[in-house]
């Protein structure tokens, strides 16, 4: 069996080049992926300009609270800064340029205003409430790397450099295709034998929530023939093949067989639970991924292993974050395979969901993430977990 | 001054009611706010069926690991279940309806067969391997809770008891007003004295990212006639009007007084860093929320202040998640008010961005979130600090 690593990075290795670039305008960037790095063109603050609404001055003209300085000129943001001179005070507002000449600004709350100047209550230091030019971001600085999925704080440092838009990648094209013939449509009526096909929405839904396009096939039934010319179909349209459903050994799964007629396959067993029989190959050069038809196993080896391998073929960075540590309010077994348990985080700890069947789903949305139970260790209350809060899994 | 917890209390007290129903299908329904509880009409799984590719059996006709039981029948996934033949084993499949008489499910890995039938090695106990009806979801149990933001997992799980659609809130609509003559668009020429507008295109961002309808009312120069005609064509069009800047009490800061001629306005000082000056108030019946213009300010302040005000005018429900604790890796001196530190979270626990100032919206790009520094704690190496990932503030 491979662990969960050795499994992702079997895949990574295999990813494909990422999508072309295309240009989108600031307002559609949110979740894309960049597609080269975003270098500044200007200084930001383009100009040493006040942090504060005050007088400007240049601090060596100070001579002590109880000495004027006569009110020399005014600047507010969006104007030239000018000339200060010398010797006076230049009244001035948050976000407005210097002028010329000052060094310093004094907060109007430590000035007081009278009929012969402004006295300055408190000794200026150059530099005090002035943003330097270029302070948050310098000419020629590397402000965003080639493969960031965009967050809104992003769009707003773009913009603060001028850029209107972004060069991204394309966004890529994920096909889903469901298997089984006990598959009914929601909506329609579920008759013996028959259940909902929950997976084709599941699926969409994560696959839309990662930025991805999403290529819906269906559900193909259990007919070999049915389901290869399905398959062949979904890898024309799309970037990468995702199948669910029909994925185990059992004379009533026909992805495998299928899969070698049409394209080449590996079928992994991975130490994890849920989950553990994920295939992996090509249909001519598009990758297929083959999830577990159980709802719970779809949704963990979606967000574990499908998502990884999906952001690297979109040409996106990995997540370099730490992992964060939760104690454990729950007790159970030391499992031989690394576990992947529905957890909800309380003011106790995190407590576990009681049916961490592959087959429910209602487990996750009862939960707020995945805790991981690494194989061979028992859980008591206060066991330190790695906790995976769904939205981090998003 | 008022606390975080005061400000939003207020807010959340003062916000109106929610949008209107409607419904959307379930491929468009992931992130929006179910208007009313989803409750199970079906028992998911609908019938007993088998967790394994195997044999069903009655468990009592089982004799010896040397007793071999005829084939009596093959049920696979989507088939009728039918019924079982006593003292025979029937061929089953994952998925498959349990036929009636048989009560318990032998893993084929665990079943030898012979010409003269099947022998079941372990001795089997009723219920093994079988997924019991409605061991999932039972007919007329609450699945999903009204005011839900619908993950992916719900979507899968409204499929698994048959919806095809889901009644969501209209999604709220959000005008976005930006203040300040010194504001240039970004693609254009940033003149002297003149900055590019990036508030709009970072408050744009986040709006969209919380699902909300962003209605762009692009940038009200410093001229009080012209801000009332923005707001008010505004407070028309929107269920709820965001502005940017100008809400000082500095003679350049005309929202105040523009808000106090066209409707009503209360000028909060929050003991928070970023992000102090809040301005909130009504322009007829709509409310009206005046975040800090400095960049990082408006950020945290949208995230902080203005997300969970929002959340609560489109009906959703407060997150009830506990807060996740990472000690720093950083020394801060102890601050007045509650700062809210761009951190980024490394094997060494959190380290703070080098310049935490207000107006640097650079350091949101290089973290991983934010932590929060009560007012009166000194950080230093160790001290356990909450962290809030910016995937939870999405």
């Amino acid at each position: 069996m491979l662990s969960v690593e050795q499994a992702i990075a079997r895949l990574l290795a295999d990813a494909p080049g990422p999508p072309a670039s295309e240009p989108v305008p600031l307002a559609a960037a949110r979740g894309r992926v960049l597609a080269v790095p975003l270098v500044a063109t200007v200084d930001v603050p383009p100009a040493d300009n006040s942090a504060m609404d005050g007088y400007a001055l240049a601090a060596a003209d100070w001579r002590g609270a109880d000495q004027p300085l006569p009110l020399g000129g005014r600047v507010a943001a969006g104007q030239v800064g000018g000339d200060h001179t010398p010797h006076t005070v230049t009244r001035i507002f948050t976000g407005a340029e210097l002028p010329n000449g000052a060094d310093a600004v004094a907060m109007q709350e430590n000035c007081r205003v009278d009929d012969d100047g402004v006295r300055v209550l408190k000794q200026p230091v150059a530099g005090d409430h002035v943003r330097a030019r270029g302070q948050d971001t310098a000419r020629g600085a590397n402000v965003l790397p080639a493969g960031r999925r965009l967050l809104a704080q992003d769009i707003g440092v773009a913009a603060s450099v001028g850029c209107a838009a972004l060069p991204v990648r394309r966004r890529l094209r994920v096909a889903v295709v469901a298997n089984g013939d006990e598959l009914v449509e929601p909506g329609a009526e579920a008759g013996p034998g028959k259940i909902f096909n929950s997976n084709r929405y599941l699926l969409g839904a994560l696959l839309g929530q990662w930025g991805f396009d999403v290529v819906d096939m269906g559900v193909a039934p259990d007919r070999p023939e049915v389901i290869a010319e399905r398959f062949s179909h979904a890898a024309d349209q799309a970037d990468v093949v995702l199948s669910c459903g029909g994925v185990s050994v059992g004379e009533e799964d026909h992805v495998k067989a299928v899969l070698e007629t049409i394209g080449q396959l590996s079928l992994w067993r991975i130490a994890m639970k849920p989950g553990k029989p994920l295939a992996y190959g090509r249909i001519g050069e598009t990758p297929f991924l083959g999830l577990p038809g159980n709802p719970a196993s779809a949704l963990v080896t979606a967000m574990i292993i499908a998502r990884p391998f999906l952001a690297a073929c979109q040409g996106a960075l990995p997540a370099e974050t730490a992992p964060l540590m939760v104690d454990a309010a729950f007790t159970a077994p030391a499992p031989d395979r690394q576990c992947y348990l529905r957890v909800r985080h309380t003011g106790r700890g995190l407590e576990a969901y009681t049916n961490q069947s592959s087959g429910i789903l209602l487990g996750a949305s009862w939960a707020d993430g995945l805790a991981i139970q690494p194989p061979g260790l028992a859980i008591e209350p206060g066991t330190p977990l790695q906790f995976l809060p769904w939205a981090l899994l998003a």
